[in-house]
């Protein structure tokens, strides 16, 4: 199973990263206070399998059929790895709506899969935290989840943060409207307004005049009141309502838009983030159907969304021939923490209460583990030097490790039950401490 | 992309599990006492890959290679889902080498897949949580993973347990020795010892009788060696070095057993945990090198092993021209999840200090939401009802999802900056109350 004829690159695939420890700290940071808001705010915690049959996933529109991983497993089963956790959750709510109390809020945490073409800050595999709330039609539901995410986000404290809001039905009845584009043809509209900020104004003005049913003298109209913004940084929602004076569902989506607005304007109580209305937030994905919402850091500009979602009232019927509504979004896990990288910010700095063991010889390593027991015990954090043979080699890789207080023991210190006190900072050495003296000096100097 | 003509049943890939909040609180609890141990015990955490380049996981003997999700993706790459942490890992210690500062002690947490046969307990998807150390050869090494799992098991008071703890290298003498069997048919021995308890001593006999090197008057006493136990419940060691007299690696990994049975004697201690020597102990996969143990629930006899590994000294030279010997081991954490489940205890109990807000009509929904906000701020999990149009139907969800208080809110409790509030044990209510009397009522009945 080993030696020279059989050696393997030790290489991964592209697009997929490890995750150093340093990485892991700020991972668990953010996952832990998802946790934690999440379950203040009523939300509760499911997990769902990372593979699924193919059919559950696909055709829900967007551009995801040809990014996910695909494959027929040992059995011939057509399956797939999940690329989000919302289509997932809708198959969840389906297959348990007769044991589920509605409303039901619901928290994930999970990994998904996407084969795009790798680039800064986007991967094959990365990790989301959702928050959905399904069986509740009220704008209140839409609010709760956004202004949790909002919470999330400024406990994480990375700066400040926007929150762009917009409502499909307003984006459908300006496609209606305005453009005289074909229901058939709206998804090819979306997808094209997504692209906004990726490729800018004149690169989306080109893919809407190839689409065969815009109207192609009313494009600069279209775009000019997407992106125009007034004194505050929302879109004009006044010169909307002049353009969809006749269009029912159209208005109602702007009052919507504005009872949404005025809601969170009452209640959000998170430090640092504005929420403004964007008529230009599409989302790539099909399912949205209401207030859809994405989420950038100030500081970060071009660094794209964190978080992101929307309602999604007609998702639930794919599986079950209950209706259901649903709102829900996805705090990107990888994203934020390569955005606290980006920023240089550390948000993991723990407290240093550790103490490293040297044992000079295999015959005190007992002893050794008796007293890292002791100290684990009261929650300080301890290590035991393994290669007992060289103390300075101990020492060193206490050093290297950033232990602020190195103990040793032997075997003259196991006959008196004490050890030997190095603080690492300032080279002070002491000896014939006992556990009462080292908590006395942790207490003072760390 | 929905409605009547695309539905699209909402079934599971069998052996694939849906995670419900009540399995999810008991999963975290196992997660958080896995992190808060390996942290104390200066264990750093890590994360690989769901996928790896098929070769990196293929071939290290065992019956692993059949069991593996394995498929080209769409560049036509060979992938793999991984089937455990630990080759993974392996591969990660050879890529980042000059990173790591050795010994290197790490915690993972991670699902893996394994398409076997799906029965009672056993599952194509489940968590494990792994520690390892790279780089000691020292049997201190040994005994910090398996007294560290130790302590965790014995955190999450589930009952007595017993580590059985064997060596590889005592049993691949005995195979030498006892049974004449050929280098190349040991782990064939091997596969048919580790399925003892599954299958009983008679069938594991006529599988051993069935390969062709193995010396057939021997293997009544090669398998009563391997299972007779001493008053105290070990193996019998004398009598093994007895029968490998002649053989200076066996004795060799004799004295390694007890010099481990030593030390982990010494320093062990977690409540409600007996470590025995048992040879019978072979470990079905081909890695493992030294020291190997299982892990049993004392009250759960047949649930089989709970947590399990052992040392590899030669894994990571499958990737590397460095030779590290590695350590660890997983905890099943669905295993334990099914464990802790089947003996009817919930260990996630938790306080219910919660409180639930009715909101009479669309209009008092910010207030309710400030409310909120006020007491998640302080700690205390608040939902919110959605469902405005009626308070009936509200105090039922309350009611079933078990919040112990009720606070109601509308126009005229707006007005006077209160809120009504039900007991719902006693029924008794109270109206014209503001946050402090909550604070206090909470504090006194909760």
């Amino acid at each position: 199973m080993s030696g020279k004829e059989q050696r393997v690159k030790p290489r991964r695939l592209k697009g997929f990263q490890d995750y150093t420890p340093q990485i892991m700290a700020q991972r668990f940071k953010v996952i832990d206070t998802v946790r934690r808001i999440a379950k203040l705010s009523g939300f509760e915690p499911i997990a769902t399998p990372a593979l699924e049959y193919s059919e559950v996933l696909l055709g829900v529109g967007g551009e995801t059929d040809k990014q996910v991983f695909r494959f027929l497993d040992n059995g011939e089963r057509d399956v797939s790895l999940r690329f989000d956790l919302t289509v997932p959750f809708a198959r969840f709510v389906a297959e348990h709506s007769s044991e589920l109390v509605l409303p039901f809020k619901r928290m994930q945490i999970g990994d998904v899969w996407r084969a795009e073409k790798p680039q800064k800050g986007r991967y094959r595999e990365f990790g989301q935290c959702d928050l959905d709330i399904i069986g509740a039609e009220s704008i209140g539901a839409d609010v709760e989840v956004i202004s949790s995410f909002a919470q999330i986000i400024s406990e994480l404290k990375i700066g400040p943060f926007t929150i762009w809001i917009n409502h499909r039905g307003v984006l459908s009845a300006l496609i209606r409207q305005l453009l005289r584009a074909s229901s058939t043809e709206e998804s090819a509209v979306l997808i094209a307004v997504d692209k906004l900020d990726k490729i800018g104004t004149q690169a989306v003005k080109e893919l809407l005049a190839e689409i065969p049913s815009v109207d192609k003298n009313r494009i600069d109209q279209f775009l000019d009141l997407l992106t125009a913004k007034d004194q505050q940084g929302h879109s004009d929602l006044a010169a909307i309502e002049v353009c969809l004076a006749d269009d029912q569902a159209g208005k109602e989506s702007v009052q919507a838009l504005r009872d949404f607005m005025k809601l969170i304007g009452v209640c959000t109580p998170a430090d640092g983030v504005c929420i403004r209305v964007n008529l230009a937030v599409a989302r790539g994905l099909g399912y949205y159907t209401g207030i859809v919402f994405e989420t950038t850091l100030d500081h970060l500009t071009g660094f794209g969304s964190i978080c992101s979602g929307g309602r999604y009232d007609r998702l639930v019927e794919r599986f079950s021939s209950q209706q259901l509504s649903g709102v829900g979004g996805s705090l990107g896990l990888d994203r934020l923490v390569a955005a606290i990288q980006e920023t240089g910010q550390n948000i993991a700095n723990e407290a240093t209460q550790s103490v490293f063991i040297a044992v000079a010889g295999d015959e005190s390593l007992g002893y050794g583990f008796k007293i890292a027991n002791e100290l684990r015990s009261v929650g300080i954090r301890t290590d035991v030097g393994l290669k007992t043979r060289k103390l300075s080699a101990q020492f060193k890789y206490a050093d290297r490790k950033n232990y602020p207080l190195v103990i040793t023991v032997g075997s003259d210190e196991e006959k008196t039950r004490t050890f030997a006190l190095k603080i690492m900072s300032s080279g002070q050495e002491e000896k014939n401490l006992n556990i009462m003296h080292l908590t006395k000096i942790i207490l003072e100097k760390l």
